[in-house]
């Protein structure tokens, strides 16, 4: 237990003040522009504190000390005070829901691991540094005079012939989807797993509007779009989220950290282009003014609504994506974010999850 | 509905006859080395259906045709006849279950997404991609005489001081789990989501000794694996199945087209070592032998024991994995698949997984 005893002290906490303010690189590959944090101009949109294991360690002792990663890049510890809230974030406050809390609710293993697993946060930091190291690429590759290509499928293409936009010069630009993308939902879906009654329209609309204090940057999102806007690569975001939400949409953005998104020009609604929950049009829309090197999501339409033209059974749409000219687009400007909570990834009946010949029959009841 | 029919016609016949051989790469990375295959020496050990989309697109109209990849690199479809078995396959009977199987069955949130997904394949295929890129890079590195560093922890390593073992020019290997790793237990998990009576380490151990005709390569393990043993990369497992089930967890991986494991040389078990589950001891011995300069799971558990040397509350042991020195691993030598069916990252209780301060309350209900 001793181990973990500075990370219980600060998990209580989360973005209140004694915290220490260490200047961790999440991202290897960002770290060289975050070598230093200080209280100004250069100060982190985002206070998360940060469990540093080791016994007996307190915040301050760490302060001044360096760190070196494996990669020999230095990082040091420089602030253990209060921090600054975020700019314009919403406090959290410790809110009880409205209705009474069952002493025990039986989470769901998609949530226990979205939410709260060590192995989810690894993936996705994972996935987002796979996600920096691409677009930096195509930074450099732009900076060298070469042909950068967009990842937008164009409007005559198929999922057998891929065919995408023409970049032609236009500034580069990154297309990310919203909840559980760079945003977990940890608030309505803790409501949700509390009633246990599925979704609700009426209520996700609420929760758009007012849920901005109890949201979570997905881990890893913030330090790769703040690397991204160092580099002037445009951080787009194109989300179901209705329109008329937007002011909460993007409150709940600045809340996580992920700085300010406008809507209309970086912030993309459903209602903001044809299509309804399709995102083509509001993709096309953007690839217009952008050369977009990279889309990242946590579902297939998140990409291309090709995925989403009929009613294939899940094991044909898996093999959609996993056997085909598709396939080599996962981890080469297509990104994907788990989320075994909801969406289409969360389908199927028994025997559309388990075919036939791979169900075992146990030898001991033969 | 036109658009899926031919994967509809493949999905009913996984590895039996009739179905096309269309050597899609699934890797860009790994494509130059899989650009054709013949029914000989080079012929694909894997006979896994391709779903090619298209309207009234047969097989046998594929072959001979040409495809290019969105990197500009071409794949030709060049055979649609009955493939040769894998080397010592064991074939897949179509077998009924023991007992009476319910006519609906609810398949838990997280199978359906693990075995049934396209996302959760999308994911694997972009996490084996981010490998295949980082395990060449090092292949690259050693070919041009530079240090190459193993990313196994030293026994006096804690997760604040990160050491590595040395590597002084042992041959590169890279190091993976087996189950939900590379290897789906697709069979089991079916079996387990029929009975809803929860893990039984008898019923796994009968899984381990007889289920290898119903397991599956998690996507995008079988092309990187062979693209490794190509490269001269060692591929070592390291899993906690028993030691005393070696052959059926041989048969299994062989089945599922990762090719030949050999006990007590590339396929480490439970009991090969001191330790239990505890996986160090069997790396230490590994990387007596080898520079491991990758390694691959679906808990932090195959990465280093001192995760679990305590009993760290769910959100400790995620900021553990995601706000310390350890965080930049994830993606740099350390490579993580999904997994919210089982293990450490499906645990944890409602004010566990959803803190207080993120608990949203409904303005409705005010």
């Amino acid at each position: 237990m001793r181990v973990w005893r500075f990370g219980l002290l600060l998990i209580g906490a989360p973005v209140l003040s004694g915290c220490v303010a260490a200047a961790l690189p999440v991202l290897a590959g960002a770290t060289v522009l975050r070598n230093q944090f200080s209280e100004g101009q250069d100060a982190p949109r985002r206070a998360e504190p940060t469990a540093q294991p080791g016994s007996a360690v307190r915040a301050e002792d760490l302060v001044g000390r360096e760190f070196r990663t494996e990669d020999g890049q230095v990082v040091r510890i420089i602030g253990a005070g209060q921090l600054p809230p975020p700019d314009g974030a919403v406090p959290r406050a410790a809110t009880a829901p409205a209705a009474a809390r069952p002493a025990e609710v039986a989470v769901p293993g998609g949530m226990q691991f979205l939410y709260g697993s060590a192995e989810a946060a690894a993936i996705s930091i994972q996935t987002y540094q796979a996600l920096w190291r691409y677009v930096d690429d195509r930074v450099l590759d732009r900076l060298a005079g070469q042909d950068v290509a967009s990842v937008v499928l164009a409007s005559d293409a198929t999922l057998e012939r891929m065919t995408f936009v023409p970049c032609a010069g236009k500034p580069l630009a990154v297309v990310f989807d919203v909840d559980e993308t760079v945003l977990l939902n940890t608030g309505y879906e803790a409501d949700d797993a509390r009633r246990g009654t599925g979704f609700d329209p009426d209520r996700w609309s609420r929760w758009e509007a007012t849920g901005a204090g109890q949201v979570e940057a997905v881990p890893g999102a913030v330090e790769t779009i703040e690397a991204m806007r160092r580099r002037e690569v445009a951080v787009i975001f194109n989300s179901n989220r209705a329109s008329a939400n937007a002011e909460g949409t993007a409150a709940a953005l600045r809340a996580a950290g992920l700085g300010e998104a406008v809507h209309g020009d970086t912030l993309w609604l459903k209602g903001d282009a044809p299509g309804g929950s399709a995102k083509d049009a509001r993709r096309w829309a953007i690839a217009e003014r952008y050369c977009v090197v990279a889309m990242v999501g946590d579902q297939l339409g998140d990409f291309s609504d090709l995925f989403n033209s009929g009613d294939a059974p899940p094991r044909i749409r898996r093999n959609l994506a996993a056997q085909t000219m598709i396939a080599p687009m996962w981890g080469t400007g297509w990104f994907l974010l788990p989320n075994p909570v909801y969406g289409a990834g969360v389908t199927g009946g028994y025997e559309e999850i388990f075919p036939p010949n791979l169900q075992w029959a146990d030898p001991a009841e033969e």
